[in-house]
């Protein structure tokens, strides 16, 4: 793909929506500004129930784009959250128009 | 990308909100157990429209982590759809923290 | 990944929702007749705010699969959106079912 545009990492993490403002408090330790989150619902593995699903938006899904470095940190750090609470995430490469 | 994560297909599949349930059923068949939902508005190609833009939630985008094998089947099991509804489907390789 | 499925690039706009009607029709001066949009809250970079945190739904989150090319002329049109606007735009290639 072109090099004219910014490379980076997308995060994505999706959990209970209890859990954002601690993703907020753990995003900005990691200095990260930037952040989308979407309200959703689900079902999760293990017969564990990630969400309502009589109901929506009892989970979330928040986004941020981030140098590599920082989505080793950021995944690192949401190990223990899988502990007590329904959290998956994940990354990927993009690449586009952002800082 | 660091191997300390796990490796995954993520598919996700937009569509009318009246296929909700088939899809969840077609999950299960295929022994999946860990999905999301997030409610959408769209336009789709061919003039036929994916959703009421006069009004949200119309649609829906459901996204699940599957290993790469399943990925094959979903997205076969997902072509009859497309005769009747409108849908489209596709996957990117993730890893993170998911079972 | 398998060759029977399409392949696209997947181009996602994450920004304030007063820009919607404008970035429906540069995609369809691009002769884009496909797109999904999410209603989303978040916070962007350089203390600039993509959302109010306080409430829902006052940024979108707008995705299209388009041929590369297209992508390129769309990431480019969307950079003077930015001097104005909290917006950011990146791509991705993915595979599946879609035209």
């Amino acid at each position: 793909m072109s090099t004219s545009f910014h490379q980076g990492t997308m995060v994505t993490i999706i959990c209970e929506a209890v859990l954002q403002d601690r993703l907020i408090k753990l995003l900005q330790t990691l200095d990260v500004s930037g952040y989308t989150i979407i309200p959703a619902q689900g079902a999760g593995s293990h017969g564990k129930r990630m969400g309502d699903l009589a109901g929506y938006n009892t989970n979330i899904e928040v986004k941020t784009i981030v140098p590599p470095e920082i989505s080793d940190q950021l995944l690192e750090e949401l190990k223990p959250f899988q502990g007590t609470h329904a959290l998956i995430a994940f990354r990927q490469n993009v690449e586009g128009l952002f800082d």
